[in-house]
């Protein structure tokens, strides 16, 4: 073949062959998607098709349609379930289909968000620009978009502990500072704080976790008097971490006076708002996360309660500077320019981890426009009132019991029956759980609540219903049934 | 309208008008992919285009349609321009099509990679698996498929902070080290390693780099001086950070040398082989990075030199107990199981910053499984052979002076013509290659060798064929020789 060029490509030897496979891909896609409630939520994966995937390294190739038809048999059955209707466990979004054809488009782009001049910066300083207006956040503040929660909870506290060691951090390290750094938070805190702590290097010790009180809401009085005698101690008091929605139980701390005893102080006011920020979208639920928008920096997250596709999750920073001072690095080959593709004034990669970045911006900005922000408000509020209302299914139900508040959109609860031993009651819920998530019908998750084990349904999903909290108050009370019988 | 259900959903109302779309886009991506070559690089954003970005959040909604055809108007003609067959600039990968539609496939069935039992962690576990397999690492190794090169070295320098310490730095931070921590690289090693060591609290200034040599590779024996002297200081050396393949000049360090020593000293031995690593995949390269295998760990790319779109790097670490002991945090509501939807063995949020994690691994997967990985190894040798080609016609071309050797895939050079003047020369080069991006005709970066301006041309191009590069040096002699007259 004279015309073949000397060189081998990646590229497809017939365009016209990966166009059909494409559009069939779409088509499959958006059936499975179409039809997600009439599957299970989750189904164990079969032996053999999980020895399919100890095949060693392939050397030779394949077609790319027998590469989708071993994707459409070996995996596309087996997700984590968080698509589906019935899915309530961790905290995790449903997806959506604009979203996911928008990540088809971003990775055909392939566009380097670090920086530069390129429509990407663009979308994603809009996207940040309102995520500061969700939050009523100042124009100047600084954002950048992360892979979740965990990675905003780092970039903030990571701004946090520069800024205010009071000395070069950055240069000098952790072990330059003449006072040990503690940082506060409730117990209640999510993991992720704790090991942003470990990997900034002041450890966790330095985080003092301030009992919380019985609406699992950080005691203020007793986070004040742990300051004083840090600061007696000769400790350096740098940081209080509040939870805009906890992970067990969706409590929230009380913002407003954290941001003022925060200001007081002379400390740093992070939020962890992963998925109890957005509650701000909501007029209805706005006055439980009021003080947010007084944060030094907040983190937050798209791919739990505004429903997108993984990974997106935001970090927001008041003061844009101390942001930009804690990550920027300009070596001789990163230097900027006035034109040319380096010819930006907008560097995502000055003010976080990553050099290069993708274009997960795209799914966000493309979300917004299409449904609007007010939609994500009503469907927040939605999910808020559908667990109230299984919250009064639980209460109006003698054989269940109701093991914590339900201030937003988190329920936790129990099988109890006519059991009042509490080992068998933890032995039983573990089993049902196990059992609903085997039975394919419903996904909560679990927690400990007070040493007792708890059903623990999350609701950011735009795909619930209220019958679906029927049908698993339903299937809760058979399972129960069956097995207090056992 | 009796039949609709009570609640408000992300789903589209119309699954037939969204399934088209999705098609469309399909039709739209795979011609915008094949037609690349046929378009400049690089252009920049026109005013009126950039000003479309500055609305205010958006409140009411839109049509799919009508966001996707703001898209196609407002994004797709702006990339950063890696897709094309001539952009050489920074390390950037093109993306493939299959990938392309991968991202989509992953974002639909938005399995949470954070661990249990789903599809995803066996694919993902296949992942390392190969990887292990292709790099020589012991099969008991663990890995872990991040955002890029930067996490995957802050993974790798987090082990060895923790695991090398000799206290538990997790807990305790690393203000109590009785030794200030040492790391050493050579004074080439990319930005992200310091960025790392900021991060982590231990500070720059624990980055100890050690001068490169005149073919820009580490000085074994001023290395080890260093090493002695900050013994006889009383600093505690830990770890040696290789590099295979440097951002400058493609420079590899001596790894097996560099892994003698750090086994005599008892030091941690880490490769940053961003895109170099892959050179293993080569036989007529492997040479290069011989003693790779030995690393404790190791971060790499394949959004690089595996060609895909963002984001994937991956880390592989020798010891995979210190790898976890580095990471795992298992709270209440995290608790593994060991039937249902936690019931798995597989946990990948315990080895890295992410708890929520996406699906990366699935393009890497189907790509490998596409191609073979034979093919990804022919590849990287075309474009080693491209580079030697370029440096030819460099060598070969009056007006040209190379500036660096050509060790593997990147090709430093400038225009001189018949100037003599460096301050003259750096700003002709400078002008240079601003013009060639505005001209859309090629895209390599830019670095500063001892003191000199470079052109840089770093080749991880799956697209390119010679003539691209014969069509480059022209164009560098034509605007060499416009830019002199002026």
């Amino acid at each position: 073949m004279p015309d073949e060029p000397l060189e081998e490509t990646l590229d497809p030897r017939d365009w016209e062959e990966m166009r059909t496979l494409g559009r069939r891909m779409v088509d499959d896609m958006v059936e499975y998607l179409r039809s997600v409630r009439d599957r299970p939520v989750w189904r164990p994966i079969p032996e053999e098709t999980a020895n399919r995937f100890r095949e060693p390294l392939p050397r030779r190739p394949a077609s790319a349609g027998d590469v989708y038809e071993a994707f459409r048999r070996d995996i596309l059955p087996y997700p984590t379930g968080n698509i589906h209707p019935r899915f309530w466990g961790w905290v995790m979004g449903n997806g959506t289909v604009t979203a996911m054809f928008s990540e088809m488009l971003a990775a055909g782009v392939n566009l380097n968000q670090g920086g530069g001049a390129q429509a990407g910066s663009l979308v994603e300083s809009a996207v940040i620009a309102w995520c500061t207006e969700m939050f009523g956040f100042p124009a100047s503040a600084s954002g950048l978009l992360v892979s979740g929660g965990s990675m905003a909870n780092l970039v903030g506290l990571t701004v946090a502990r520069n800024s205010r060691a009071g000395f070069d951090v950055r240069s000098e390290g952790v072990a330059a500072s003449p006072h040990a750094m503690r940082f506060y938070a409730s117990s209640e805190v999510h993991s992720s704080v704790r090991k942003a702590l470990e990997l900034l290097g002041v450890g966790s010790n330095a985080l003092r976790l301030v009992p919380a009180r019985t609406d699992y809401t950080i005691d203020l009085e007793k986070l004040k008097e742990m300051i004083r005698e840090d600061r007696s101690r000769g400790l350096a008091p740098l940081c209080v971490i509040g939870c805009a929605g906890t992970v067990n139980t969706g409590a929230t701390d009380p913002l407003d006076a954290l941001a003022d005893l925060c200001s007081a102080e002379g400390l740093w006011f992070h939020v962890d708002g992963a998925f109890g920020a957005l509650a701000a979208l909501s007029p209805g639920l706005r006055h439980i996360v009021k003080g947010l928008e007084k944060a030094d920096s907040l983190a937050f997250d798209m791919h739990k309660w505004m429903y997108l596709p993984y990974e997106v999750g935001c970090t927001l920073v008041r003061d844009a500077d101390a942001h930009r001072r804690s990550f920027a690095l300009t070596p001789d080959y990163l230097e900027h320019t006035t034109r040319g593709i380096g010819g930006s004034d907008i560097w995502f990669s000055d003010y976080g981890v990553q050099l290069s970045r993708g274009f997960r911006a795209l799914k966000v900005w493309m979300s917004i426009k299409e449904h609007g922000i007010e939609k994500f408000g009503r469907l927040i509020q939605q999910n808020v009132d559908q667990a109230r209302y299984l919250e009064k299914l639980v209460r109006a139900t003698p054989e269940l019991e109701l093991l914590a508040p339900v201030p937003l959109n988190i329920v936790c609860f129990r099988y109890v029956g006519r059991l009042s031993d509490e080992a068998a009651i933890d032995t039983l819920n573990r089993e049902l759980l196990l059992r609903l998530h085997e039975g394919g019908m419903a996904a909560p998750s679990y927690t400990i609540l007070d040493g007792k084990y708890a059903l623990r349904v999350c609701n950011t999903n735009h795909r619930s219903r209220r019958e679906d909290f029927d049908l698993l108050v339903r299937e809760v009370l058979r399972l129960g049934q069956i097995l207090s019988r056992a």
